[in-house]
């Protein structure tokens, strides 16, 4: 990259720090737990959102933003579940930016419990974008076989939670969890792992208790 | 964007587009096929490119430059199959540019026939950035849901030809290949569509003559 390209990029992501830095606190001050949902495309967050909210305890009160290139297919789907969903399309973009959320803030109903940012479906570019969340939830299929976290070592490093998905399929692509599972505790020891089926719900339970629920 | 991002950005492309062109160029006169192969993270691209190096008739020469954030663990997938195979690591960028491949280029052995140039795992970035291959090939697993189409319009009608892969485990997801195929010929009347099983070799003869071999 040549310097003015440089100098560009760090101004953007500082930018971006210091919008996601005030979401962070406006959430913090609303008590609101928020999650930033990262995978691949097709690793199955649309569908483990909709678990989540079938297996979410009646008290609390969870809301999902989702992040799209296009398509108002995934809010559609959690509306669907009676939860509170934007959409946004990024028309191109990689990754979520906290400005788009920045924007949308205002609407949360301030009685949130759990907000969920499911950002656009790629490993790669949303690592450098916080979005203000307490949490970075990356799922994994076991379909995408089992070197997802080698190849990804940046974003495995800095993330909570990871949730390895589709584990009913394991036995079919060959493919050991454990094996994810451990290389995932190699770049982050303090990182919680939880195997689901979010077609099944299993492991779900789980996942809303490693989130704090 | 900023005004002064948005001028930065279209000079980067404009310089990646004049190095693809170069490239181009020197392909054609060298007489190599060259395709730029996309898809997701994990969606089976290097086992595709195993399953080919087995296919291809012994009087084609074949070659791979591999793309990946980290590790050289693709490209000797590909050398362990007797296939020249050179790793870019991009150290975290989500795409390939002209200019890596250009940096390799005078490695490549002038009796060639056919370039494989597999991508970064990314379904987004890499679509604005071309290569100067002849042929765009994307991969789609369907494991990834049947909605890929849809959500990556763009990508999909600069595509020549979709190898629409893991079909054996269609059944299990409960997928429809087909529905995907629509979708792919809704947004390009004239691409290609073939359905592959890397695993066990399926579709990979009909891939090849669908690149013309």
């Amino acid at each position: 990259m040549k310097k003015k390209e440089v100098l560009v990029l760090k101004e953007l992501l500082g930018s971006n720090k210091k919008i996601a830095s005030e979401i962070r606190e406006r959430l913090i001050e609303k008590r609101i737990l928020s999650v930033n949902l990262l995978s691949s495309p097709g690793s199955g967050k649309t569908t483990l959102l909709e678990r989540i909210a079938e297996h979410l305890p009646p008290r609390y009160k969870m809301a999902v933003i989702e992040g799209d290139i296009e398509t108002e297919r995934d809010a559609e789907r959690i509306r669907e579940k009676g939860i509170p969903a934007w959409q946004i399309t990024t028309g191109g973009a990689c990754h979520l930016e906290a400005k788009m959320i920045g924007k949308i803030f205002s609407q949360i109903p301030v009685d949130l419990d759990l907000l969920f940012i499911e950002n656009v479906g790629n490993l790669v570019c949303p690592a450098d974008f916080p979005l203000g969340t307490d949490t970075d939830l990356v799922v994994i299929s076991v379909t995408e076989g089992d070197d997802m976290v080698r190849k990804h070592p940046k974003i495995f490093a800095q993330t909570d939670v990871v949730a390895i998905n589709k584990v009913d399929l394991a036995a079919f692509v060959g493919v050991d969890p454990e094996r994810i599972a451990a290389d995932y505790r190699k770049v982050n020891p303090h990182g919680k792992v939880v195997f689901t089926a979010a077609k099944t719900g299993k492991g779900v339970e789980e996942l809303l208790s490693a989130l704090g629920f």
